[in-house]
Order: structure tokens, then C-alpha cells, then sequence
């Protein structure tokens, strides 16, 4: 398809009325439209409808067809299902967005896309159309038969300039080219923080019912193997959340550290994975324990989350980890009252590519050391 | 007592075996034996046993009797009730850290102090010794006859340097001393995140049912209040974040937004408090919301403290809400393993007198304002 390229990533521009088509534009031209490319090797399929590209390209001051002929993408065309408005939905084309999300999913499974970066969609307006619709990943885990996922945001504590991913991107030698059956893993990911949730979108009255030690033991699984496979990462550890204030105080505030989180941590710990707690969560982010950790689980969504978003400041990503294939997104929404304005920030989608680009190096490495050692 | 200044302070050194005496030592020393005192109208009393404060002091290498001679503060002294090592708890001293907080809360209710601050006490070595003890912020609550008080955490996002207080320690100038009855405002508080809370230490299953609307009603009114007295913030805007993920997405995740927090909201609002949410906990703490907020309301303690205390990071403070005194403390524990080594950091205790210093400041400010207005 593209036999020129080591790698191939997939880029859902994902709701039309949102931010999706022109952060994919202004992301895709920074990091492309350079001297110095970040990503010589890889090829982007970005899928969406041309028109509307083309369209929010221009409206953001990207120059969509130079963009096009430096080589590095190609638009899979998609057609709206209705007449898109930046700023204003329509529920008509939710199967457009999910027409997109299906191609790059087919895809990956089909081994023609390495990893698939996906820009935010708007749940309600897809639920509004009569498709029951629960989030990316709850999507992503059914598409592809995951039994079970795990939500990891990721992001630097430190990085907070302008262009994280373009300053520290150390383009890949033309010889990866070259040698794309084993390619150099050039560079780590400048990620210092990062937060796996053992549970997602449920009403917080309903969490502690949901942890139990099995679930949170394959949780655990989940989160080391994703992590030395996709991140390079030899030993993973893993810090763990209470779910009770003060991690439950012996018991004084609850019971879930005792019956659910110590087994399932023991259990872990048994097969060789470096987990560590339960801790305090109002005391566990800090230096003295983040800089040891490779990743936090936190037990539910507003444990986590707040603190993760806040450090990362607009350019965290979220992954998606136990699924066959490699999907990384941005960790905000469709940005609605932006759109078109030129003023959303790249930023996000910016580090959600380049994490998706070196996770699938890092997969390949792995895979073929592991065929190599056979 | 002490008729050359116009305020009093207490300051409880708690645990024995922790760091609360060496670090009240250490605060003191920092802000006091230095040409310019930073709060040169302001009393400490130092409650502890005498023989103890001075070792500790000692340890961690500051002169005690240098620090005494300074006039700025004397020792109330409450024997210990048994030997106390340092980094090792005994519960026979349990009485001896109740007793120092009794004599606190006495000596505020008499007003003979304008506030009071505490260093942090062990309460599992209350607990073991007999007494059910549940924290400080309840046990304020339960002995001043106090039915419903808030724990509010605030701090600074920027002030990271090493000594945040003695940067901007502006002292008062010396008329204040002679003006006792309507002491000057010579500054607020560098504080740019509170984040109070409206369900404490309570197991996370309970939290959900322990929000009604009254109670929350009854939260957004002590903040507002006294965020207006002893902050002297003329209009408070407070931030309320929901319950669920995502703030219950419009009840998709969780109703207790729609059932508790925006009815609770509606009748503050009438009542001309500047409340606004529900919020999604994970994108509310952003500069772009946290810039136009006085506190952020947060449903419970690990939804709010963990990215509180990840951002003011060590110099956060605690202060409770709704006392009939002035409350303010450290927001860590008694670091028992680092007792007697002195590399304890007084940061967030000289924080903590700081507020206390300018929140009696503001506080009797608007009571001779309410007064003279009569
Ligand atoms: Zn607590
Ligand atoms: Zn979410």
C-alpha cells in the first residue's frame, strides 16, 4: 500500500461539527510541514470526508495540499452523511463518525494500519440518533471481542511549552527506511505521569461493587504486559490507589484495601508484577513517589483523572490498553464552541500521534524479538 | 496577657513523637529571629511541654532560648505523660495531645487567642488508647458545639520557591501595633486554589447517600461566609463539581446532579451566593476555571486533595470552616520517620500561621466594620 513507509497510522478525524478535522490539519503540519519531518518513516491514513478537511484546513491557515504532496498522508475519503457545520451537530451523520472509526478498526485488525489515532467524537448526538454508544473505548473493546480493557491517560509533568512533541522528536534515521523489518527504537516516550483506572464510566455510587479481584488482578496483568510491549518498559511498577479516603485506614474507612485491592495486589505480585499499595490518592501524586512510578492505578475516574489533567495541562493522552490493536486519542472532547475558530491547541493530538508512532515501534521491536528467539 | 500585641496566636505542637514540635521550632526561628519579623504584631502561644520543644528544637539545630528571647512567643507548658522518642508513638501521651488542643480551643472560645493552628497528632494512638477520635476537624466541630463545619484545603499553584511566606511576608508596619482596634489589611493571602469538601471520612460507598441538599445548601453557605470574613473575598465564586464522572452526563452516569447538587445550587444561588456547576471533576481543574474561582467545592476527599495537593505541592494548608474560631493547620501527618532528623520541611506549617495571622486579621477587621456600622 504505502511499501515506502516502515509504518502506517490510522487518524479518525471523528465528529465533523467538532475540532477533529482541523487539529488533525494543523497537527499533522506542524509536525510535517518542516525541514525535518518528526516521523519520516510513517505514513498517515487520515479518514474523514475531503471536502470538510480541505474546508477546516483552509478555516485554521493550513495548507492542506501542501500538506498532501509532501507524501507522508493520504485521505481516505468518507462521505458525510449531511451538510457539516463547524459548531453545530447533527445527529444524521453519527454513522459517518462511526463509518470512520469501523475503517480504521478493519484496518488495524487487517494489519494495514499500525496503530489508529482517534480525534473526539460526541457521544450524545450518536446515542440522540438511536445507536446505543458508550465511549471510543467501550467501542473499540466490542469491535474488536476485548473481554477487557484498560483506560490509561498519559503525559509529562515538565513539558509545558509550546511544542512538546516537535522539540523533543529526534527524527529517525533514513536508514530505518531502510531496515523496516527491524526497525531502531529511537526514543522513548517524555511521559513521567501516567494513570490506568480500574473502572471508567460508571456512577460513583456504583464503584466499590465493581472492583473485585479478579477484574483487578487482570487489570493489573493488562496494564504491566501493554506497558513492556508498547512502551519498552522492562519491569513496570505500578502504584495503586485506596479506594476509600486514606487508603481505607485499616479498615476504619472501609473495606474494599482489605478484601479486594491487598488480594488482588498479592496475586499480582505473585506472578512476578511490580504492584505496589494500596495508597493514600490524596498523597500518592507527588514527586517522591510519581518519580518511581511508571503508572498509578487509580480505582475510579475522579480519582485519577483530576489530578493526571491538571499536570499534563492540555496535552495528556489517553490510550487504550488489552486490545489487540494500538489506538491512542486526545484527552479532551469536540471542543464545539471552538471549532473553526483556529483556536484549539494541537497539542493534545499532536502527542496522541507521536505516542501511537513510537508505541508501534516499540510492538514491532518486541514482536520480532520475539519471533527471533523462537 | 501579652497587651503589646494586637494578636494572639496558639499553636498546638501535637504528636510528640512526630514532627509538629521541631517544625513549630523551625517555623518560628524562620519567620522570627531575622531583622525583619514577619508578623511583628502577632503573639504565639506555644502549647507543649517545655523540656520537649526545647530538645527538638535543638535536634533539628535552632536556639530555642534565642527564639524565646525574641519576645514574639512563650511556651504554655502541659507535661508530658510519659517520655516521648522521637519517631515512636505511645499512647500514654494520648491525653497529653488532647490536653494541648482542650487548652487551644478554651483559650479561643475566651478569646484569648484570635486563632488557633495545630501540628498534626497520631489518631490511631488516640484510638488505641481508648478514645474515640475521629480528627482534629471533628473534634473541633464536637467541643465548640458546632454542628456542621468544612474542610477547606487552599494553597498556591505558582509558589514553589523555599520559603513562600518569608518571600512575601510583607510585615506590618509598626502603627499597627498601636492601632489594636482597627488593625490594617496589609494583604490577602497568596492562595489562588482552596478546594473545600462537602463529605469527608467516609467510606466511598457511603458518599453518594450522604449528600442531600440541605447539607450541601448549608456547605456553600459556611464557604461563602467565611470566605468573606476571614478571607476577605467581597464576593466568593465557588466551583462545584459533581458527584459522577463527567458530572453525571446529564444523567446517563448517576443522578444525584440532577437530584442533589443543582437543586442544592439553585437555592444558594437565590440566596446571592455565587455558586455555579455542576462541573466534570476531571477538566474543572484548569487554569481557565481555577484562574475565576475562589474554592472549588468537591464532593469528596479523593476527588479534590489528590490534584490540590499535587499543585500546592507541600505548602497546602488546612483550614476548617464554619468554627466559631479560627482553625488552620498543616495538610500532612506526624512523619514519624522523620522526626528528629530535621529534614522535616516547615513549609506548610509556616503557611498555616501565616493564614492564621491574616485571617485574624480580616476577621476582627469585618467585625469592627459590622461594629461601627450599627
Ligand atoms: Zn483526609
Ligand atoms: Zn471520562
Amino acid at each position: 500500500m504505502h511499501p515506502g513507509f516502515a509504518f502506517k497510522i490510522a487518524i479518525t478525524t471523528g465528529e465533523p461539527a467538532g475540532v477533529g478535522p482541523e487539529l488533525t490539519a494543523l497537527a499533522l503540519a506542524r509536525a510535517l510541514l518542516t525541514e525535518s519531518p518528526a516521523w519520516p518513516d510513517t505514513h498517515f491514513t487520515v479518514l474523514g470526508d475531503t471536502a470538510l478537511l480541505e474546508t477546516r484546513a483552509k478555516a485554521v491557515g493550513v495548507d492542506w495540499f501542501a500538506l498532501l504532496a509532501t507524501g507522508y498522508l493520504t485521505v481516505r475519503h468518507q462521505g458525510l452523511a449531511a451538510p457539516a457545520r463547524a459548531g453545530q451537530l447533527n445527529a444524521k451523520n453519527s454513522q459517518y463518525v462511526l463509518a470512520l472509526l469501523d475503517a480504521a478498526i478493519d484496518g488495524a485488525l487487517a494489519e494495514n494500519f499500525d496503530a489508529i489515532v482517534t480525534a473526539p467524537l460526541q457521544k450524545s448526538v450518536i446515542n440522540e440518533f438511536g445507536i446505543p454508544f458508550t465511549g471510543h473505548t467501550e467501542y473499540l473493546a466490542a469491535r474488536t471481542g476485548t473481554a477487557q480493557v484498560v483506560m490509561m491517560l498519559a503525559g509529562s509533568r515538565t513539558a509545558r511549552t509550546e511544542s512538546a512533541v516537535l522539540a523533543t522528536a529526534t527524527p529517525t534515521s533514513a536508514s530505518v527506511q531502510n531496515s523496516a523489518r527491524l526497525p531502531k527504537i529511537s526514543r522513548v516516550l517524555g511521559h513521567d505521569f501516567r494513570v490506568a483506572l480500574a473502572t471508567t464510566h460508571l456512577p460513583l455510587k456504583e464503584v466499590a461493587a465493581a472492583l473485585t479481584i479478579d477484574k483487578l488482578m487482570a487489570t493489573l496483568g493488562i496494564i504491566d504486559f501493554n506497558l513492556r510491549r508498547d512502551f519498552g518498559i522492562r519491569q513496570p511498577r505500578i502504584l495503586v490507589t485506596g479506594l476509600n479516603p486514606h487508603a481505607g485506614e485499616q479498615g476504619h474507612l472501609g473495606h474494599e484495601e482489605i478484601e479486594v485491592i491487598i488480594p488482588a495486589l498479592e496475586q499480582a505480585q505473585a506472578l512476578g508484577i511490580d504492584a505496589r499499595g494500596p495508597y493514600p490518592a490524596d498523597t500518592l501524586f507527588q514527586p517522591r513517589y510519581l518519580d518511581q512510578a511508571d503508572c498509578v492505578l487509580a480505582m475510579y475516574h475522579d480519582q485519577g483523572l483530576p489530578v493526571l489533567k491538571y499536570a499534563t495541562f492540555g496535552r495528556g493522552i489517553n490510550v487504550t490498553l488489552g486490545l489487540p490493536i494500538i489506538r491512542t486519542s486526545v484527552d479532551h472532547g469536540t471542543a464545539l464552541d471552538l471549532a473553526g475558530t483556529g483556536q484549539a491547541d494541537p497539542a493534545s493530538l499532536l502527542e496522541a500521534i507521536d505516542a501511537a508512532v513510537v508505541m508501534a515501534r516499540h510492538r514491532r521491536f518486541t514482536q520480532l524479538n520475539l519471533v527471533s528467539s523462537i
